[in-house]
C-alpha cells in the first residue's frame, strides 16, 4: 500500500463484507437468530396486523402512527398517488420492450424533476416518492400492453391501489392482504448494497430523489433484487409436484444451483420466508402452493443430505416470488414491486443520513503502472 | 455492538475516511504530493496534449490510442451522440424549471431504457453513454431557453459538439481547447463519492446505466460537484479586483467561509487547478482573470496570515467555475458539464468492478430500541 499516501488508511475486506459503516435505529438483522427488527419490533410483531402505510410511518418517524397520524397520512398518500404530466409523458416514451426497473428508474427520475425534489431531504418528500411508485410501474405495464392508465382510486390503500392501477379492477382481499404483508417484510433490512448507495448518495447532500434513484439501479442487480423471477423460471420448470425429486436430483447432481436458498447474513432461517409462506398459502391455487412447497422441502432436505456442514435454508426471494405471482404480478414486474416496497427503508435511511451526516468518500489502493510517458498518437504503437 | 451477530465485524471511520475499498489500476490521487495519475500518466502529461476522446479510451483500454484506435473511437462517439426519441420526448416533457442535473439524471436513465444497456458492461456501453451525455444536457439547455435542439456535427470532436450543440455555432479554437482540457482533467479521481456509488451498484450486477445513473446523482451533491456554481457566485459578489481585499477580510472577520479552498485529499496544490488557471487565462477575458486570480492569492495569502497551523490549497472548483463561465456555460451548467467528463471514470470504475466482482454489502451497527409490543392503531398514545 506504499502508492496510498494519506495519512492513515487501511483495507477493508472485499465487498466489505462485516464492516460497520453506520449506525442505525432503523432496522437491524440478527443473522443468527433469523430476527429482523424494525425500529424495535420484530417482524413478526407487524406482518399481518400493520398496513405498508403504517410501516412507512414507523420507518420514517421512529414510532407506529395513532389513529389521527395514519389517517393523515393515508390522505396524504392517497393526494400525491397521481404522476405529473412530465413524469406520465416520460413513461409513454418509453419504448415497450424496456424493462421495467429501467422504467421506474427513469419515472422515479422524472419525479424529482417535475415536483422538483430539492434541498435537505423531508418526511414529506419520503412520502411524495413512495406514494407514486406504484403509479410509475403500473401505468408501464398498461401501456406496453396497449391499455391506457388507470387512475388511483382514493377508497383504496397502498396495496389495493397497486393492483387496481394494473388491472383496472377491485383486487380480492386475500391478494390485497398478500400483497400488504409482502411489503411490509421488505421495507427494510438494514445496510444492504441499495440502501448502501442511497446512503452514499445522500451523504453528499444531494437530494432525496437522487439517492432513490440510485438505490433502484443497485436493487435491479441479479445479486440483490433481481432473483425472484429465477425462482418462478425453476418452479416453472419443475411444471408439478410429482416431478420435484427427478428434477431436483438431476439439478444437484448436476452441480446447478438451485435458486431461493441461502443468505449472505441469515445463518439461519429467514423470518421473513416463514410468513411469506404463509401468504403464499392463502392467495395461491392448491396446485401452485403444493409446487412450491414440496420443491422448498425437499430441495431443503436434499442440500442438506449432500452437504451435511453446509446449512442451508429457505431466503426470502423464494416464497417472494410465489405470493407475488399469486397475486396476479407478471415476473417482470417483482424486482420493481420489490422496489415499491423499499423505498420506505431507502427514505427513512437518507432522513437518519442526513443528521450528522459526514460526507463518504473512501480511498481505493493503486495497483496500476507510474510514470508513463506521454507519446503523441501518431508516435503509439 | 453487542446487537450485531454476524460473526466478524469491524467498525469503519464516519464518511470511510482512509478506508481503502478497492484496487484500481484506473487513477490515483497522491494527495501529500499533489499528484494525480492515470493508469500511470501523471495528469500533467496528458492535460492539454490529449482529447477527452483520446482520455476515454486510455480510462477504458489502460492504454492511449493510436491511430486506428482513436479513428474508430472518435467515429463511433460521433455515431452515437443524436438521441433515442423516446430520450428526446423524456426531455421535452421536462418543465423549463428543472434542474440540469436532474435532466441529465432522467435522460441518462432514459438511454438505458431505450437503447436498451443491459448485461454485464461493456467498452461499447460505455462509450455509448459518454457519447450521448453533452447531447442530453445541450437539448434541455436548447429547450429550457425555448429554441430547438441542435444536432450534433460530425466534424466536431467531443468538446466542441457540446458548445455547438448548446449555441448553434462553431466554437472559437481556445474555448475548445479549455473546455477539452477541463474534460481530460476532471475525468476521472480515484475513489470519489461518485465513483463509489458507481461501484457499489455495479456489484449487485446490475447494468452499467444504472451505475451511472446513480452517479449523477451523487455528483449532484453540494459537497461533491454542487459548488463550482458558488464560486462564480463569490466572484460576482467581489465584482472587480479592486474590491477584493475588503471582500475577503470582510468576510473572513466574519468567519464565512471562502468558497474554492481546501480538499478532503489534497494536502498541497490540487495539479488540476493549476492547469485550469492557465486555461482560464487564455479563454477569459483580461478583467475576469484579474478577478480571479487575484481572489486566488489573496484569498490564499490571508488564510495562510490567520491560520498558519492550516494551510489551504486552491482546489479545482476555483478555476473550474472560471473556465466554464469563460467559454460561456450557464453556471447551473457547472455540475452536468462535470459529469461529461466524469462518466469517462464512472464507466471505466464499472468496467474494472466486474472483473473479480463481490457484491458490496456491508454492515450497519444498530442503535434502536428491541423488544417492542406491537398495539393495534387504535390503542396507540
Amino acid at each position: 500500500m506504499s502508492s496510498v499516501t494519506t495519512s492513515n488508511t487501511s483495507a477493508a475486506p472485499k465487498g466489505l463484507d462485516g464492516v460497520v459503516v453506520a449506525s442505525t435505529a432503523i432496522s437491524h438483522v440478527f443473522g443468527n437468530e433469523g430476527r429482523l427488527v424494525y425500529r424495535g419490533y420484530d417482524i413478526g410483531q407487524l406482518a399481518g396486523k400493520t398496513t405498508f402505510e403504517e410501516v412507512c410511518f414507523l420507518l420514517w418517524k421512529g414510532h407506529l402512527p395513532n389513529q389521527v397520524e395514519l389517517d393523515a397520512l393515508r390522505a396524504t398518500m392517497s393526494a400525491q398517488r397521481a404522476l405529473p404530466d412530465a413524469v406520465l409523458a416520460t413513461i409513454r416514451a418509453m419504448p415497450a420492450s424496456a424493462d421495467p426497473m429501467d422504467n421506474l428508474r427513469t419515472g422515479a427520475s422524472a419525479i424529482g424533476a417535475a415536483l422538483p425534489i430539492s434541498g435537505t431531504a423531508t418526511f414529506e418528500q419520503a412520502l411524495a416518492l413512495a406514494a407514486r411508485f406504484p403509479t410509475i410501474v403500473a401505468a408501464f405495464d398498461r401501456l406496453r400492453k396497449g391499455k391506457e392508465p388507470v387512475a388511483p382510486r382514493a377508497d383504496l390503500g397502498h396495496a389495493a391501489n397497486y393492483l387496481y392501477m394494473l388491472t383496472g379492477e377491485i383486487p380480492p382481499e386475500n391478494h390485497v392482504k398478500s400483497l400488504d404483508t409482502y411489503l411490509v417484510l421488505l421495507a427494510d433490512h438494514s445496510m444492504n448494497a441499495s440502501t448502501f448507495t442511497a446512503r452514499v448518495i445522500a451523504s453528499t447532500e444531494s437530494d432525496i430523489c437522487s439517492a432513490i434513484v440510485g438505490g433502484i439501479g443497485a436493487l435491479k442487480g441479479p445479486l440483490h433484487g433481481g432473483a425472484p423471477a429465477l425462482v418462478m423460471d425453476m418452479l416453472d420448470a419443475i411444471g408439478t409436484a410429482d416431478n420435484i425429486k427427478p428434477w431436483i436430483d438431476q439439478a444437484l447432481d448436476g452441480h446447478h444451483k438451485l435458486m431461493g436458498f441461502g443468505h449472505r447474513v441469515y445463518k439461519t432461517t429467514d423470518p421473513r420466508a416463514e410468513i411469506l409462506r404463509e401468504m403464499a398459502r392463502q392467495s395461491s391455487t392448491p396446485e401452485f402452493f403444493a409446487l412450491a412447497h414440496g420443491t422448498e422441502e425437499y430441495a431443503l432436505a436434499e442440500l442438506h443430505r449432500r452437504k451435511s456442514d453446509q446449512k442451508l435454508y429457505t431466503n426470502v426471494e423464494f416464497y417472494s416470488a410465489a405470493v407475488l405471482s399469486s397475486v396476479g404480478l407478471d415476473r417482470d414486474l417483482f424486482p420493481s414491486t420489490f422496489a415499491i416496497s423499499r423505498v420506505a427503508g431507502w427514505t427513512a435511511h437518507v432522513l437518519e443520513q442526513m443528521v450528522g451526516n459526514r460526507l463518504i468518500r473512501p480511498q481505493s489502493e493503486y495497483v496500476g503502472p507510474l510514470g508513463l510517458t506521454f507519446a503523441p498518437v501518431s508516435e503509439r504503437a
